[in-house]
């Protein structure tokens, strides 16, 4: 018989559905794909060379030093050629006819997080994915002083299913001037959680996860991997941080080197054990100047796209998985570490 | 400058990139894909004389008369082979460590809407569309006296985009013992907003529409079709009943041929004007046994996958469209009627 799982933190429902089960194995393509891409591409508006095919620059390191937009860089971030959300004017609510809208001031920012075309996350250097870890704590540090805007959402899609149009490694950034409506339920769950039992349900899922010990991909000094309960996707992954923390931010290099090596640790074994999946890497913290410090925490989620999301979960929210979180997390860990 | 709008009965917001706008027309692809299928396919399970291919029909319509699981029907329901849920045992809630989990007891059952293997809803006949309405109808009557079910998911999957594995036109249905999320949400607004004004956010919709006259498609007696002033994806379309009703009934044969009307119609238009794109059909009702017939309302919505969900829209349920719903809507009036 299938089972139905609820997710504690945020009452989301899953369906496992064990008629349909596959083992972890059957899932990784049995050659991993090896288009083999160049590290230089010259048409690619991301490689070293072409900086003058983005926007100007709002953050790059360059160690060897060099003018902005040109090459000699480490990792660059620069506003979308084809922003969703600007920059720009204020913030004003609208109501043609009676419907809502608000006018779209945001930011839509790209950072690329390796001169190399054909870098990747999973197999980069320590160094380099710190770089990039780097690269995006300092962009929200920058952002959450505009108080215009109210959300700063950060993602990777990574693979053509998983929504990327572009080789070149890298990560979005979009601020909105309004507050997500996912988190809003997230942290309507968490506060409820909180009220009833005075403690985080982030912090609670990692004690029972540690006690039950069947989900964990990894456990360092800073962060807690596992494949959750109520796993969406075969492989779904979350990265929570131990410290409890309602906000993403990195206190200094010992900080952003310890996230570094979780999310490293993370994609090389998802890289190695599932064949370079797609997937999209979501941050979720808590909207800004919101005062949710003592029951939300701020997490990352990957979410592997091993299966189509089609009708009934568009629809009712509830997913359908086909691969058990303990056996995947089983897997998983014999692809962590070197 | 981009805009961001809030559907009114659901309050999610969406993203109107006008940087990135694409005409409604350049959506439409130069040629539809003409994949010939033949009529009848001898592999396929859906098939006529492969009745016993899949488990024994719960529900078949025989004008001539004949035995059940043989050929000779115009529409059969039949239990999904590889089923997410069962109609087997009792709703029982558990807590391993702690974690909630509920039997995977519900129903997954297959209507094939015809027995040609190259049919489709947007293409057949109204007569042969009215026979499979009468189906979902029939089968909503029947799963609904089933007092451990909570909730009928009703929705069609049409392309391989939108997750749909089978080519012979069916529509699927899966009961839960559980209360959807979305639905959850979406009625705990439409409550809200009856509470503060006295009437149906969907029945205000519905008039707000033809006020403002920019986004209908269609209006018939029973029916209302329009794309929606916050739309996620290009070309999405909602049908809703003029007729105020939380919960899915049709009262008879011209209830029936209304629906059928509607549905047909707007299939016909998105077929002919956007060629055929996949799209995922979602029946949106309210639970079982659930009182809120006031306030709530159900309808269609139709979600064609003329883009990919990425990490923004998984991590914060904002939608990013880059077609105007009062561009498309304006559009596909054009391939309305005969």
């Amino acid at each position: 018989m299938s089972e139905i799982r609820q997710d504690q933190a945020t009452k989301r429902w899953v369906v496992m559905a064990t008629e349909r089960a596959k083992r972890p194995r059957d899932l990784a393509p049995k050659e991993a794909p090896e288009v083999q891409e160049e590290e230089h591409s010259p048409d690619c508006p991301f490689c070293p060379g072409n900086e003058s095919r983005t926007p100007p620059e709002v953050l790059a390191y360059r160690d060897e030093g060099g003018e902005p937009n040109t090459p000699g860089w480490q990792a660059r971030v620069v506003p979308n050629a084809f922003p969703a959300l600007r920059p720009e004017g204020e913030v004003e609510i609208r109501q043609p006819h009676w419907f809502t809208s608000v006018t779209g001031v945001g930011a839509h920012e790209v950072l690329v997080e390796s001169p190399k075309h054909n870098a990747d996350l999973a197999t980069m250097s320590i160094e380099d994915v710190s770089v990039a870890v780097r690269a995006v704590a300092e962009r929200f540090e920058a952002l959450q002083q505009d108080r215009r805007l109210r959300y700063i959402a950060c993602f990777r899609n990574h693979g053509r299913p998983a929504g990327s149009s572009l080789t070149h490694p890298h990560t979005q950034i979009i601020a909105t001037p309004i507050a997500p409506t996912n988190v809003r339920e997230e942290i309507e769950e968490a506060r409820r959680h909180y009220d009833d039992r005075l403690h985080c349900v982030y912090c609670e899922v990692m004690e029972r996860e540690r006690e039950c010990n069947e989900r964990i991909v990894l456990e360092t000094d800073s962060y807690f991997v596992f494949e959750p309960f109520a796993s969406r996707w075969p492989f779904e992954t979350w990265i929570v941080p131990k410290r409890h923390s309602a906000i993403f931010t990195l206190g200094g290099a010992a900080d952003i080197e310890s996230l570094a090596h979780a999310l490293h640790t993370t994609l090389k074994a998802l890289h190695r054990g599932v064949g370079d999946p797609a997937y999209n890497l979501v941050l979720h913290e808590a909207p800004l100047r919101d005062s949710c410090e003592d029951y939300y925490h701020w997490h990352i989620e990957i979410l592997p796209r091993l299966a189509t999301a089609a009708g009934f979960e568009l629809g009712t929210g509830i997913w359908i998985n086909t691969v058990m979180p303990e056996q995947s997390a089983e897997y998983l860990r014999e692809f962590v570490g070197d």
